[in-house]
């Protein structure tokens, strides 16, 4: 069972002695509580997750999430059918009994919930284990790796439309939402997150949406998107050019894809994310392009689209075999337009596999 | 400045004697950052923004971001463009110099970052503002009204259209890619939430989201679906019956459609949210569907879906003019099918305004 692994894994990486490992579905929902209980649908609000070191999974849910809470066998469901807390405490108290030392995911609740979860557990000793859960989903199993490849592949499936969508006067939201539309209809439960559609200067804003401004000639298209597959994300960006791109976004094309390219060959199991970052900032800075990337190359994905820390100047990150990162390097010229291509990889024990497929050449519309 | 408003209610709703209030962007983004600052596009990745009584804001932020935090005039702008963290404790303790109280919003900052920022404002006392800001928020300026009935006005135009999307064989799954698509075409900045479509014996789930199963003859069809526009949410549900609905189907949703109306009536200033609720479900309790209608009736939306208390067995919220609410009361038919009618009203004195302007009637497809 992978999802035993994962548990496994977890107490591995979290300080010894610790008796239980719990996981509250608070004020915010805790993407761990997905990761490693595997469901794959139901909101579980106010839910929560305790994991024991012998392999033990028990849940804690309402009458509304009962039957999505035992969509998955060998888990103990506990329901709390009252208003109230003094129930919900008192199964708490229970499904824990016996344990000194628990497991909380400090980046994950909200302080006001800590509070909560500090006058319910009284005298039980608190451990963060938010390092231990970004250590163990940084490194994918295989099951993990094949969603986010099959993610990857549907990403770039529509990615690959795009070029045929283009037209001339339409607005930015017109192709955000044919492109939310084809990432539903070719397979994936929804877009991983707020899909990018820039044209022309907006490019050169790493961070824009979208909005109503219109594709005119000479524009460049630069779209940032993602599929969501079974819990897991894609992360894709490619730069299109609608009519023939001017000299210096044509260099600064050829720039960022060799400094994708450099950066891409310099993954491998044992390097190190402040020294990837590093080989694609120097091929840029070395260029007419210099301080123009203003970004960190990449980040892991996994179920959240930033999904733990990745490739950037200030990265203390050493990669790991079955880490997944974005490659994204860039270039912005103010007021002009911007260049980013990204891609995913899986990181090997000589190299890495890329997994989006899009095709990487400079593509005239 | 219906902004300079809202940030003189957050100090009048918290408790007197504090020189600031400090809203983080850390683990997660805060929404509050989002309703203070007014910003409506940029992410704001790790920024922070600081209230002062006298009305000052104060922003923090980093380069990449650094432009659209100049979007709003007269808000003082910080960048910190160097890594790690002592640069920007350094900008923070100098924005909040002199100020000996503090106001955090405990459940807007994780339990990890509050450690952080203890450990930044030193000897500051920190003071919970939670409470204030969801106080704050549940009362809508005239501006929030606007906003929010403009999604739901745009909702409601995707409602309208469905019963003309409905074809014999189609899967859950594209009728959710072709109504997420109308939202952003009818001029929504997106979804407001991930859209539930649900055929048939998957309408009794309340939490269900969407599938492969295909639309049949006799099928209920649920859509719960909702429009961001401008950081506002909107908030509906519409059962549409393809072909001709079994008798207790029938009786159902007149039922709902009684408990609907009947709770609406309730609403005016000063009623209560409790109240509210029980009226909506003694109607379906008294009925051959007791015990069917298994959550609460309704929660204030703004810029979350769910934008604090609302109508529940547990509610303690008295209701306050520019309040605004989802009505949704639903009878749930275990393996059979479920009926769910949901708007959105804002609170007026003697009654309320319906902001969703679909039809109510059964509609037969």
């Amino acid at each position: 069972m992978p999802r035993h692994g994962r548990l496994k894994r977890i107490f591995e990486n979290a300080q010894a002695g610790l008796d239980a490992v719990a996981i509250f579905n608070g004020d915010r929902p805790d993407p761990n509580f997905f990761y490693v209980s595997g469901y794959t649908s139901g909101l579980f609000e106010n839910n929560a997750l305790f994991l024991f070191p012998d392999g033990r999974v028990e849940v804690l849910t309402n009458p509304l999430e009962e039957q999505a809470a035992r969509q998955k066998e060998g888990y103990d469901v506990h329901v709390d059918s009252t208003p109230g807390l003094s129930e919900r405490r008192r199964l708490v108290s229970s499904i824990l009994r016996g344990c000194r030392r628990v497991g909380l995911n400090f980046a994950g609740v909200s302080h006001r919930d800590f509070l909560s979860i500090g006058s319910t557990l009284g005298s039980k000793g608190l451990a963060d284990v938010s390092g231990a859960l970004e250590e163990t989903r940084l490194v994918k199993d295989p099951d993990e790796v094949a969603a986010i490849s099959r993610a990857a592949r549907l990403i770039s499936g529509v990615v690959d439309e795009v070029p045929g969508l283009l037209r001339g006067g339409m607005t930015e939201r017109d192709l955000k939402a044919k492109i939310d539309y084809l990432i539903v209809e070719h397979g994936a439960d929804s877009p991983s997150f707020d899909s990018i559609v820039a044209f022309g200067e907006h490019s050169a804003l790493p961070h824009y949406s979208s909005g109503e401004t219109r594709l005119r000639r000479g524009d460049n298209v630069l779209v940032d998107i993602g599929a969501r597959y079974r819990l897991y994300c894609s992360d894709i960006t490619r730069t299109f050019f609608f009519g023939r791109p001017a000299t210096s976004q044509r260099e600064a094309y050829a720039k960022v894809l060799e400094a994708q390219a450099k950066a891409t060959a310099a993954i491998r199991e044992g390097a190190k994310g402040d020294d990837v970052h590093g080989v694609a900032a120097k091929t840029i800075d070395r260029s007419r392009f210099k301080g123009r990337f203003i970004h960190g190359l990449g980040h892991s994905i996994g179920v959240e689209v930033h999904d733990g820390p990745g490739l950037s100047p200030r990265s203390m990150l050493t990669l790991k075999r079955d880490m997944v990162m974005t490659v994204e390097p860039g270039i912005y010229l103010p007021g002009e337009g911007g260049v980013r291509i990204e891609d995913d990889v899986v990181v090997t024990k000589d190299s890495c596999a890329i997994l989006t497929t899009s095709p990487r050449e400079l593509t005239e519309v």
